[in-house]
């Protein structure tokens, strides 16, 4: 049995590119011991957060380590079973290896559904990009009906359903993008107030100001940089900005410098909160019951960009940095 | 009856200058209406943050009107009283003008016993500064027998509460000040357990290191700018950064720089909070009962600068902006 593996060769200087990874193939025999399934992978999930992963500074989790399989959220088939918590044609998501067939205990994965939902639908909307805008817009920014959001990075898997969720909860809403036709996606497709577009605008801070005309209440930010210092003159007091992601600087060899937030936030007794979706596991069960309800009601609508095909993962997942992702970002195997 | 008065006479740029401010001098009875009572002037407050008052940017408190008495905290003896609430003789506290007599309803305004602590303790220790203090660490820092606390500022008003508290809760407690004088101090007369002269040690960021070898799990921030950019490179998972001022940016005429903390607070799951004490008058009971009982242990101390001469209050106000002040800056009249 043929099994393909993509390693971590070197971590990565700056962008990451396709020759820090490394590519295996192994033919040896899979068979479960005890307590153990095998797994064939169908869809594997890139995110902009394995790029801290790969280097090894500090951060909320372990780095991931040289010459080993990278790790990323993946949907895959029990094709056998010696755990009786699974059985063969079982479909299960979970933190896995890319590799096309491996064992695992069944730790840590979660069966899932696809008579439910779309199966890829578990690595996004029901899955951790679905958690993550929920529990961060809900937790941390504490939505109020009638407040304003700016949601950076929109058009983006996490962004467009924290839109939308805020849509759902009676706010006003703005989304930042890259391009022209994801700023009209965001209105056409996920509902959202109004977009801009930070790449043709040439004075951010002057655009939200005229799109927020009471200024903005709760800020999702998952890019970083000067977008988020033009977010910041806007803000109102009591302001919430929720720092999902930053991957405007997640490639940057240098510490990146930008306006100084301690005055904005001391002049408006504002909240700036760090956030990684796995601090929020209580609050799950509400979550998956909140986005599945509204995904079966028609109230939220997600897009996928699909790569076909294993060996492309490295490739895809740089993509996410070139802006070449709408939504959620999966390779189908 | 002469009265003099301070006006607020150009917004400062950059750091505020005695020609800022006009002095003036009026002969007129004052007399209190029914419900009125006319204060004299005992103590003036100075405090960094209204230098943001003097500015017309959008903050959390109105500006100051031009050509008006400047106002701030003041301890003031009732000389005569048309209310029922005051009468004369009773000493008050509360936010009032530049003035060395003046006409008030008494709205707003607290009796303050000098048999209990020092008349000029209601405006520091007892007054804005011990709330602050104890609101800010306590509400945001939800401090943890056994963590550690950096303080900027240490040797401020507010930030020599701070370690106090913080040492009294059980805290591993580092300070950061701007002379050797001042370091001495937090450490011998306020119990810190360490502290930095950021003027002298060439790399802060390798100092806090050293001085909190488990890491920074809360930092009490009066100042901004760089001595913050080295702090948050030592916080930990879950860090609570309380941004009580930013002394060091106040005066300056454009937007300061600094490294961007959004990668920090995601790496670290971080907290970021803008705090202005008048936000947590629900728990000032609490905290004057706190502040109270531990002044009267001795379990706090605190300093106070004192300025003697109404016609130097603008003198000292200035000298905040050049460490001119060791503790809580008051100007006797």
């Amino acid at each position: 049995m043929k099994t393909k593996s993509i390693l971590l060769k070197n971590r990565p200087q700056g962008k990451p590119s396709v020759s820090d990874f490394e590519f295996i193939t192994e033919d040896k025999n899979l068979e479960p011991s005890s307590g153990e399934i095998l797994l064939e992978t169908q869809f594997v999930s890139v995110d902009p957060y394995l790029r801290g992963r790969m280097s090894d500074a500090k951060s909320y989790v372990a780095p991931l380590e040289l010459n080993k399989p990278v790790q990323s959220g993946v949907v895959a088939k029990v094709i056998a079973s010696k755990n009786e918590n699974f059985k063969e044609g079982d479909y299960v998501s979970g933190l896995l290896n890319w590799k096309t067939s491996q064992l695992s205990s069944g730790e840590g994965l979660l069966k899932v559904d696809g008579a439910k939902a779309p199966l890829s639908a578990y690595l996004g909307i029901l899955g951790m990009t679905g958690l993550t805008a929920y529990c961060g817009l809900t937790e941390i920014g504490k939505p109020v009906a009638g407040e304003t959001l700016v949601v950076s990075g929109a058009a983006g898997a996490v962004g467009s359903v924290v839109g939308q969720i805020g849509k759902i909860l009676g706010l006003h809403v703005i989304g930042i993008a890259g391009t022209d036709e994801k700023v009209d996606m965001l209105k056409s497709k996920f509902g959202f107030d109004a977009g801009i577009n930070y790449k043709t605008t040439e004075d951010i801070n002057a655009e939200i100001s005229k799109l927020a005309p009471y200024g903005v209440d709760i800020y999702f930010d998952n890019v970083g940089g000067p977008i988020s210092d033009a977010v910041l003159f806007n803000i109102n007091r009591f302001a919430r900005i929720i720092i999902c992601g930053a991957i405007s600087v997640y490639n940057n060899t240098e510490i990146p410098k930008s306006i100084s937030v301690q005055p904005f936030l001391v002049k408006n007794s504002a909240l700036m909160q760090g956030f990684i979706v796995s601090n929020y596991a209580e609050k799950f069960p509400e979550a998956m019951k909140e986005l599945s309800t509204w995904l079966s009601e028609g109230k939220l609508t997600y897009t996928e960009t699909v790569v076909n095909g294993f060996d492309n993962i490295p490739d895809a997942f740089i993509g996410l940095f070139e802006g070449k992702n709408k939504g959620k970002m999966i390779v189908e195997i």
